[in-house]
């Protein structure tokens, strides 16, 4: 069961003007901003209430999220909920019939672990579940 | 400045099928359901956390949402921020140089009085401002 909107991700060819409309223009702090080689992507967090605006940039035309931003442009590239256990619940889900990218669960930022369930099968949306540190088992 | 994220809104063909992925498979519970006949969609409200997720489905492939998601399919379609005071807010965001679809608030979802901002300006996020309706001035 999702507890919360962990974060909306939204994908940007070009950082800066997307971080100084969120912090100047909105009023939302930015609290980290981390590359993930892996994911091929450079991400900032900015805090709104319980949730976070995640501000995306590929890192080559060739990755997932560069190739979403040609097909698309800048905007609203996914949503991810909060969960307490993501290995339980994505195991859960695709045992309802939803349609899983990963697996297992992955590192995401700031030591959260996460998983992706593929739009096909989540109302045509890109949908992350995340795991808190805090609440990530050893 | 931006207070929490209100809503994501989704939009979809056919509610019943987003309804039930939302309430039974994600576990939010089902909270408003109404017709917005001036903005041609009929729209559902489940809660997570301190915000909702807004299912919004065409009453018309003529009407807005009717053409993005003929254009787009079902999916990501805008995310709304709660403000304590959207008519200041719409003035500042537009003397901050930012493009308003809405001149001044109109009537939303329960009460609410909502304002859109135009993707060109919004790192192309079609993106709502929500007045809660304890917080609506007469």
């Amino acid at each position: 069961m999702f507890g919360r909107i962990d974060h909306i991700g939204i994908a940007v060819a070009d950082l800066e003007p997307a971080i100084a409309l969120h912090s100047a223009t909105y009023g939302l702090p930015l609290v980290h901003r981390e590359t993930l080689e892996h994911q091929g992507v450079e991400a900032v967090l900015l805090d709104v209430g319980e949730s976070h605006v995640e501000l995306i940039r590929p890192l080559s035309p060739e990755s997932g999220v560069g190739r979403w931003l040609a097909a698309n442009g800048p905007g609203l590239h996914h949503v991810a909920y909060g969960v307490e256990d993501v290995a339980a619940e994505l195991e859960r889900l695709v045992a309802a019939g939803m349609r899983a990218i990963d697996e297992r669960p992955r590192p995401g930022l700031r030591g959260t672990s996460v998983a992706f369930l593929h739009p096909a099968s989540a109302a045509g949306v890109l949908t992350e579940l995340v795991q808190s540190p805090s609440e990530v088992h050893p």
